[in-house]
């Protein structure tokens, strides 16, 4: 497999000593660091390409000649970060590029101990989590006004993405800044045209974005982001404005810098732009990289600088699976065919129609699918709105953002009592590359206490479908619909007879020394493989249990399981507490049978480390080495 | 005590039934309604006034003129509801009087089995379930959506509050409904410009209203809400605009109808408006009472209708308190002194400033108090930016809301690992009088799991302040206090060397055939009076136990606790599911001690009732007679 390219720090060390117009400068810096921002994406197999495209040049002219840099790890000294946090890449190559970060991380994006995908603080120059979109401009605020109390002033610079401005906080966090004449903030929009599916005048069309942000009383300025004169001119403009907060409207071209990354070279036909994210294909990186390193050499040779020298690297291989199950896929399919007997069934979902499964319903039902862009809160209270007048609405997000976004939305519409059907993807750790903004270990709890809200994790394709129909066709209440992203290699079957019921779980292996209960296709199949292993090198023999039910249990049936058992544990693909677990073992503890079998939550316990997959379940204790070790401990009264 | 006093239906129809303009004869209908108001919030002992008074001529005229009445109870017909919700009173006396709600239920408000203190769908030609702000815009084109899918259009009117508008959900529901051409849907800002505590200008000045909702692809109107003639004119030109949606901008009074309740009226020092929420004593009810007589008197003399026929009714009786304890005032002496010996403790507040206990604080430093009006987001996202520079931010508002509308906010915040303290006050299912989106029951699950998140709730006033000196001075991460707001006659005292320890409870009463383990004055209040009931009536001797943390124990400390007493019960002022029972209850199944202690969980399993105090913890099982009988039952084995 063909390697990667980078361009080595002393290459970019050697091109900023050049003598050139800061302008002409600027444009090669950027040049060079686009190669860099496509090798680590390429290298960490997933990433942001197309945001990071359209920003670096703003990112570069920022560091380079805008900002007056901190001098002491940031706590003086101009601040900057991107609210939309999905750029990462394009800002570690910069500030790897600068020696403001060490070199090598270059070489661990996405990588545990490397660089999150979405920016942490926990990075040097990384001011604030991001990756939850909309917060960046209130964030911005709350420092400002910190600064002052302090007697720390600096300017402080906020990247928003266009899609992003859909989100309602961005708007609710503009009229105080203009209030107390907040001049130290400068927001920068990323203004590239195109969210994560497609055209954001297709999504939700922003209108006059220089009449809203003047009508919130901002002052707007507005320049081609890629044009570093025009850059230049239009930060020197916003840097007298200092009774207000100001705006840069930056025109900007998605995936710029790559003829075919950009929309300019999309087929006519297409509705989906392909480089929001995930890792270029090795011909595609070849050909990418090919274009990025002809304009970052002809750029140098224009200053001056001779040949641009790279370094590579061998792409780390990829393992190929077995047979895969992909839950979204199956629910995909399922969701047209229950569609097609329900014609009350609507669709709603919030810019993630590709990850969610939706385009196959849109394409067959169009007028009941509802694109309700950025927008969560909106799109949960719309679907209250139309259950109310009789329809089902299905509305869909990742987990991560569905649970907690909407939150307090989800729970009025339950006091309405009508019936939605809330389908969340990218649940759980895994995969773990985007960082702990996507890894939904939280949502269970956030939702879990919603009256009469049941929650459903399936665990295979067939449970998926099955999980949908009993959503959408046995409930009586409203759902949510938990489902794993990644595809998952399982080596277990649910039963041949296995039908859903409500709180009760189906054995996938059985045992004798302790029963393992848990859900879903990442983490069965981990506890599975712990079962084998602990089976192959020591006495103990665990059953797995599949309980669906994240937030119901059937007293009998656990009762009886309990009494099968001398040993129970749960597994939670989520915090262990709020999780499934809890709800088992509190249950478990009100059964009046006695002796109880003894219980052990395992389940994640910190913050979501990012990583590859497999690292990362390593680390949190939960690949199948970890979950034996587990047991092995505690059937031993080793704590 | 003096009476109170209404107009009859009977008066209601005669009214009605005189020859007159309809600016006219909705005029005096409007005012005959504000007495009928008064009366139900009197009766009730809370509710809005203010905001009441300031929608109720646009309530009636919507009612009378503009409205096609649904035939068939809701399902045809146009739709009408209020997203701020607060001004219930005023909708159902326009309801009641013209028969489309049972009459007799204006007796009734906030009552079991009566009137909802916040709008519930459960009664009749109440559209949506509101008071969690922000939510209508976004429901109404749900409605309108799933009308035009099921064929059957309905003109939509959505009546908003102008605090309100400081919600960003408002800003995020406004360009889809432009870019579909929702012109069913028409918002009318009740712009009283008075928030919950004082002028929306003074909070977070709204700007340029027509600019903005202009900027966002709307149509605007602007009337004065008072001027019958004008509100009739702005109508007929909202009517023909039928190609977008459309706002009428109504410049109303708050209070209006009773001068002394009218801002005018307020004295030139008064920072604070005073009739936002909570009944009038009886003097100002016969002041206000007789200005609403005299004015509706005047209109009906006018028409030719004589003289105004009264009913009257004698005022409920108020029981008075004993010693009381006030956590949110002690709260409020505490903060002050945290601040004098913390210079970086910051106080920010989403429109609550009274209710939150912050005026001290504001008075004694205003340069750290940040009022971030009605944008709970906003504010959790800015204090994450203030503890990032070095701030102790100290977050404000309702645990319903603080909880829930910035969920995202509060895991994107611990996720920087930095401290905030969230102060959430009105927790619990008391005051049970304004209804379930403000019956904060469900704030320990949607907020538990959130990773070093120390949640915490004290059942005395010394309890408070030393909370407070926890969450600033001792824990290591972000802290979420809650705080019940209604006032408590506690039976116990904690133990004179009581000292908070993380993790451990205190033993408020002894007993021998069971423990109770609880939180808070309201319900530990209860189960101190259910063990003294059950001593006396039964041979059973419960040891109450007050347990202030509500997302961690000890397990040292649950263990000595479960090796006394052979049941244990938990008891949560919050859903069964999530609460802290549950959290308890896990962790003792994971004792290594067997046998355990049989143990059930007590709390709310339903939806909260909206009633009087005393009637809604009877009809949860949750008043010391409730609690006594399922202790009774579980130790007798009949459950």
């Amino acid at each position: 497999m063909a390697d990667l390219l980078y361009v080595p720090l002393s290459e970019l060390g050697r091109l900023r000593g050049l003598e050139a117009t800061p302008e002409r400068l600027v444009s090669a810096f950027a040049a060079a660091c686009r190669i860099n921002t496509l090798y680590m994406i390429a290298r960490a197999g997933s990433g942001h390409i197309g945001t990071s495209f359209s920003s670096i040049d703003l990112v570069s002219w920022l560091f380079l000649e805008e900002m007056r840099l901190p001098t002491d790890g940031g706590a003086t000294g101009d601040l900057y970060f991107s609210s939309k946090g999905h750029d990462a890449p394009a800002l570690y190559a910069v500030l790897t590029a600068l020696g403001l970060l060490d070199f090598a991380l270059i070489h661990g994006l996405r990588r545990l101990g490397g660089l999150p995908g979405h920016p942490d603080v926990a990075t040097p120059f990384v001011e604030a989590n991001t990756g939850s979109l909309g917060m960046g401009i209130s964030k911005a605020k709350g420092m400002a006004l910190a600064n002052r109390l302090l007697g720390a002033p600096s300017r402080i610079y906020v990247m928003t993405g266009d899609g992003e401005l859909q989100e309602g906080q961005i708007w609710e966090s503009l009229p105080s800044a203009a209030a107390l004449g907040l001049g130290e903030i400068c927001a920068i929009v990323d203004h590239n045209k195109i969210q994560s599916d497609t055209w954001v005048a297709d999504v939700s069309d922003l209108g006059d974005l220089t009449a809203k942000f003047s009508a919130f009383g901002w002052h707007v300025e507005r320049a081609d982001g890629h044009d570093f004169g025009a850059v230049a001119a239009a930060f020197r403009r916003l840097r007298v404005i200092t009774d207000r907060p100001k705006v840069l409207i930056a025109d900007t071209v998605k995936g710029k810098g790559v003829s075919f990354m950009e929309p300019a070279g999309m087929e006519a036909t297409d509705r989906m732009y392909r480089f929001h994210s995930g890792a270029p294909s090795p011909e595609v990186y070849a050909k990418a990289v090919e274009e990025l390193i002809d304009t970052a050499s002809a750029r140098l040779r224009e200053l001056g600088g001779g040949e641009l020298r790279l370094e590579r690297e061998s792409r780390p291989e990829t393992a190929i699976p077995g047979r895969v199950h992909r839950l979204v896929t199956a629910y995909s399919r399922a969701l047209v065919r229950q569609a097609e007997s329900n014609p009350r069934l609507v669709v709603l979902d919030a810019d993630l129609v590709l990850d969610c499964g939706l385009i196959p319903f849109r394409q067959r039902f169009p007028d009941r699918f509802f694109e309700c862009g950025i927008a969560e809160q909106d799109m949960v209270s719309q679907a209250g709105g139309m259950a109310r007048r009789g329809l089902l609405p299905v509305v869909h997000s990742f987990a991560c953002f569905l649970s907690a976004r909407p939150n307090e939305h989800i729970y009025n519409n339950a006091t309405e009592r009508t019936k939605v059907v809330y389908v969340a993807s990218l649940a759980g750790l895994l995969p773990a590359g985007p960082g702990h903004s996507h890894q939904s270990v939280r949502d269970i709890s956030a939702l879990g206490g919603v009256p009469d809200l049941i929650m459903i994790e399936p665990s295979t394709e067939d449970e998926a479908e099955e999980a949908l129909d009993f959503c959408v066709n046995v409930a009586p209440s409203s759902c949510y619909l938990r489902l794993v992203s990644v595809p998952a290699e399982i080596p277990y079957a649910l039963p041949a007879d296995h039908r859903l019921s409500l709180g009760r779980g189906a054995v996938l292996r059985e045992g004798r020394d302790a029963a393992l209960i848990g859900y879903g296709p990442v983490l069965l199949t981990q506890a599975y493989r712990a079962a084998e292993l602990l089976a192959r090198q020591t006495e103990i023999q665990v059953a797995v249990i599949d309980l669906p039910w994240l937030n119901r249990v059937d007293g009998d049936w656990l009762a009886e399981v309990a009494g099968h058992y001398p040993w129970l544990f749960t597994l939670d693909n989520h915090y262990v507490h709020g999780g499934q677990g809890q709800m088992i073992l509190a249950a478990l503890a009100e059964l009046s049978g006695r002796p109880l079998p003894r219980a052990r939550r395992l389940g994640v316990t910190h913050i979501p480390l990012c990583g590859d997959n497999v690292e990362v379940l390593g680390a949190h204790g939960l690949d199948a080495e970890g979950i034996a070790e587990q047991i092995r401990q505690a059937l031993a009264g080793e704590r």
